[in-house]
């Protein structure tokens, strides 16, 4: 059949390779088209719920925080607040303490405007406690907290910045907020700031506790924070007041050094004042300070001593905004 | 003899008492002026020598530094600065290196103007180089080492305060002047300061050193600096430059951290221009930063790698000179 083509071997293979290669080319074609059937179909953005995978829940335990957000009676300003902190860096997750007692939370809506950068997580409280937020939540993966109060706002600069600061120094709670505690004669403590006298250690003030509505601090002490005298969460329901107090006593009796390190902040605002609820925090109560040197005291009672140490080290990012926060005159 | 008045017993003891009562006391001043003639005399103020032990050289080991001054061509700036380095508090003794080779120590004079509150050292050198203070002085009782160069002022609370820091991180050279390298896409190093690009780490700069020139660190890396190549002392001593970096490689090799930690300084003054010798320091010269530069590319040569880290935190001292140093909008 193929005598004249077969005489000439050349234009035999030719035509035999041509066959062949076609032949190849084509299932090559049919097996495309099927693996192309087979994709999955591109989603559209709006997803009705963001129960899908984020990609950043891939990052390291270790270098990633979990923001932690108790609420009562503000969330206009929650909802303002999570627009901005959902989208720091190395956020791992938010954990929403909704104390508003029997209100439904806002998931609805906030679902219904994803996707969003970070999973956010509505705990749902059945009394309207002050250390509902100091719960070992199961839904905490990583090894830092960052606890924030719901009507204040830390720009993204420094809250990068005291998280790294927190990774050299994980063991204490780094914040933005110093206090003091200092003794009298007679024995009883006081709590206060600035205006108090400094202790006596040489020149300039010393802080002994970093508060922790504005600081990061491991997750373990949520979990120690369990294991506290009954005591202490009796002192803290029946002040509504002072859970901030008892951890520091909590992480220096752990460490034997000072609970805090305290990292300046380039830009802290308080928006309370931008609420439509009319509320404005526990810390306008006239008792509010009162509550708190007694509450220092009673911690002394409960701890058997006085666990807090001084410190006198404020931290502040080399070089930031610019050079001119580390120029001298040499 | 004493017939009438033996009769009388009470009247009869009663001159046998006071004879012997006279007698004891007569011995007794005796005795107390032989004592008195063996008291020490007391020395007038000018002392010929400084060689009676000061109550400082108590102080523990711990708690307190030894300051050492490397000394060329700046005797009036020498003594200007060691009048007030002498009281700082927590200095035990200072080791004046001496590197006017062939020159007379000012020590008859300083010892004619003492008494003074820590002793002073001259150590006399036999060859004019950079590295002569990092030598291992036997006269060094502390663990903790202030380096300070001869044009250099800080005031006793910066030093105060830095020296508090550096006993918190003991490993690392606790000092007043950040510097840092950055690598180019080429793999040479350059050396600078805030002038030179931010370390791509995120926002604002970085340093990976701290130089000894003013600056506390732990009196073992004196000794470990003697166990270095010999391509080290060659190269310091061929650009009589470079000691100070040399020292950052060693103690970042040795921690595997950033080798210094920044404290933010208060009050910190060069005194150059107030010198009567003419002598202005070796950072004049033209090649001065090249060198710099040049240095550190050979260090990373003979150590086979870079072992600087960078370091962003910036240490300042809460409410000194007062709280307006943290105060904030909350």
């Amino acid at each position: 059949r193929c005598f004249h083509f077969c005489k000439l071997p050349g234009r035999v293979m030719g035509i035999r390779l041509l066959r062949f290669t076609s032949v190849v080319i084509i299932v090559l074609l049919l097996v495309a088209g099927a693996l192309t059937a087979l994709l999955p179909t591109i989603k559209d953005d709006k997803l009705p719920n963001s129960r899908r995978e984020p990609k950043t829940q891939s990052q390291s335990a270790l270098d990633s925080f979990t923001l932690i957000m108790q609420t009562y009676n503000r969330t206009d300003l929650l909802l303002k607040l999570l627009n901005h902190y959902q989208a720091i860096p190395h956020l791992h997750k938010v954990i929403v303490v909704w104390n508003n007692i029997g209100e439904k939370t806002p998931e609805e809506m906030w679902n219904s405007l994803g996707p969003h950068p970070v999973p956010v997580v509505f705990k749902v409280q059945t009394v309207n406690r002050m250390r509902n937020r100091l719960q070992n939540f199961p839904d905490l993966e990583t090894k830092a907290v960052l606890m924030m109060d719901d009507d204040t706002l830390v720009s993204a600069h420094d809250l990068g910045f005291a998280f790294s600061v927190w990774q050299q120094f994980p063991e204490h709670i780094v914040g933005f907020v110093p206090r003091k505690h200092i003794s009298t004669p007679s024995g009883v403590y006081s709590y206060g700031s600035f205006e108090l006298q400094n202790p006596g250690f040489g020149n300039g003030d010393q802080y002994s506790m970093v508060l922790i509505g504005a600081a990061f601090f491991h997750s373990g002490y949520l979990e120690e924070f369990q294991r506290q005298p009954e005591a202490v969460y009796a002192l803290i329901d029946e002040t509504q007041n002072c859970d901030d107090i008892a951890m520091n006593f909590l992480v220096a009796k752990h460490t034997g050094k000072p609970s805090g390190v305290f990292v300046k902040p380039v830009d802290i605002r308080n928006l309370e004042k931008d609420t439509n609820s009319g509320y404005s925090g526990m810390w306008h109560r006239a008792e509010h300070l009162l509550q708190r040197s007694y509450c220092v005291n009673k911690l002394v009672s409960i701890y058997d001593g006085m666990p807090l140490k001084y410190s006198n080290i404020m931290i502040s990012q080399f070089g930031f905004p610019n050079y001119a926060n580390h120029k001298n005159k040499m």
